[in-house]
């Protein structure tokens, strides 16, 4: 049981899907099929790694070391008993940040999780090389064999429980997609008002660098943070039209100013 | 009246003026004098700069070209008329994003507005070079009086209205100030389960790196944007202990959902 991995079956053609893929077929490994629902993004995929592809679950190939299953969480479960009966031997991970590796349990003998944890958009090439790797295996073996798979792209490889990685997701989801977020909300009022949205940018990377070196709490500055009712008042009227970001800048300055007054405690 | 600006009193010793008056000094241009309501940080900033100081409005300098009042804006307007009183022919400026330049309407003759965009923190250096600075004046040689000086540090100027400003500092809220704190409830879900902030570093990297690329809306991903509500129930369920954080995950995630469908009816 001491081999390495050296095949893989690629389930799912998202945005995890292909830049895993992606980057270990760069590194030699074979990939052996890609699985997609829709034959047109399997195909898509299968281009890119010169493999085969298949739309059908029947016809998932029984021949990998390793099945990466990256698709949306809510088909996870129902799916798995599709894949494992074709090779019950085999190794089998999800790359779900917010799914327990349990999920497998009763399905697979050797199963685990590869969380890679970046925000993938097929139009943007990743270098994998700072991208956080979290890994899990139900057994020290396949640990092991996960660790070296993905060495080969990362040099942030870290070993979590299921637990930490759910909390980790819901982490990222804040210092990503809610990040994001609020770019998306300035870009909108810039807009509005004939402004670049490429001005905000510096602002943006400093923003970004300053928790390199300090702890965002410490790095906080701006209306909420002094509590400077004025502005805020001023800012909330000016929302008026849009009750939704009215309601999400108030909570976020309430917000602000609990975690502030929490740190002048300590 | 075509003088350039040579002499310049600081009012305020706060972060935004601490970073001015470094950067103007730096540049060769004479700080007569800083005011702070404290002689403490009134002296501290003063001798950063070796100048002189006064924490008595009474004393404030008649003898300069150029006042930047750098101050909480709530107390602003109060403290204007005891400022321009000293030497009714200078030029007198706020930095304050959100306040209109008629705010010196009565008490000056020459006014406006030097608005550096960028989140100052005293423990950092600051490079001025790629702030966006966004400047007003109420009249044409006063605009180009401080756009000339403000090109000696910034490679960015803009002219904008008052009230283009009031949107672009909501909008720097939005950027700066609510990013960071996304980041800082990252670093107090990730500290609670014995997990690293650092590992995060490279997610938020790339957030930033991708909106120089592509609109934030284009680049969102993640459970709100794909509207996975199986993740975000779970994710609110894990929240359940922290009622303000739960509230948050989920007015965000509803707004995401909003940007989300409007921008594929385009």
């Amino acid at each position: 049981m001491n081999e390495t991995i050296t095949s893989i079956a690629i389930i799912g053609a998202g945005n995890v899907a292909t830049h895993l893929a992606l980057g270990l077929s760069g590194k030699g490994f074979t990939i052996r099929q890609v699985f997609s629902r829709t034959e047109e993004s399997a195909r898509e995929l299968a281009t890119k790694l010169n493999c085969p592809y298949t739309s059908s679950l029947e016809q998932l190939t029984p021949d990998a070391d390793l099945y990466i299953v990256s698709i949306k969480d809510s088909a996870l479960e129902s799916v798995i008993p599709h894949i494992t009966r074709r090779n019950p031997q085999a190794l089998f991970v999800h790359t779900a940040g917010s799914m327990s590796a349990d999920v497998w349990k009763g399905y697979a003998n050797r199963y685990g999780v590869i969380y890679p944890m970046q925000t993938f958009s097929k139009q943007r090439t990743i270098d994998f090389t700072d991208i956080p790797v979290f890994i899990e295996a139900n057994n020290a073996d396949d640990t092991d064999r996960l660790t070296r798979l993905m060495e080969q792209l990362s040099r942030h490889i870290y070993h979590v429980s299921s637990e930490q990685r759910r909390y980790l997701h819901i982490a990222a989801v804040f210092a990503c997609n809610f990040t994001n977020h609020m770019y998306a909300v300035c870009e909108h009022l810039l807009k509005a008002h004939g402004l670049p949205f490429a001005a905000m940018l510096p602002l943006i990377d400093e923003t970004a660098r300053k928790v390199h070196l300090l702890s965002p709490t410490e790095a906080q500055t701006g209306p909420a943070c002094r509590y400077d009712v004025n502005v805020i008042d001023r800012h909330l009227q000016m929302l008026n039209g849009e009750p939704e970001l009215a309601k999400l800048y108030e909570l976020i300055s309430q917000n602000i100013h609990v975690y502030n007054k929490r740190k002048s405690k300590h």
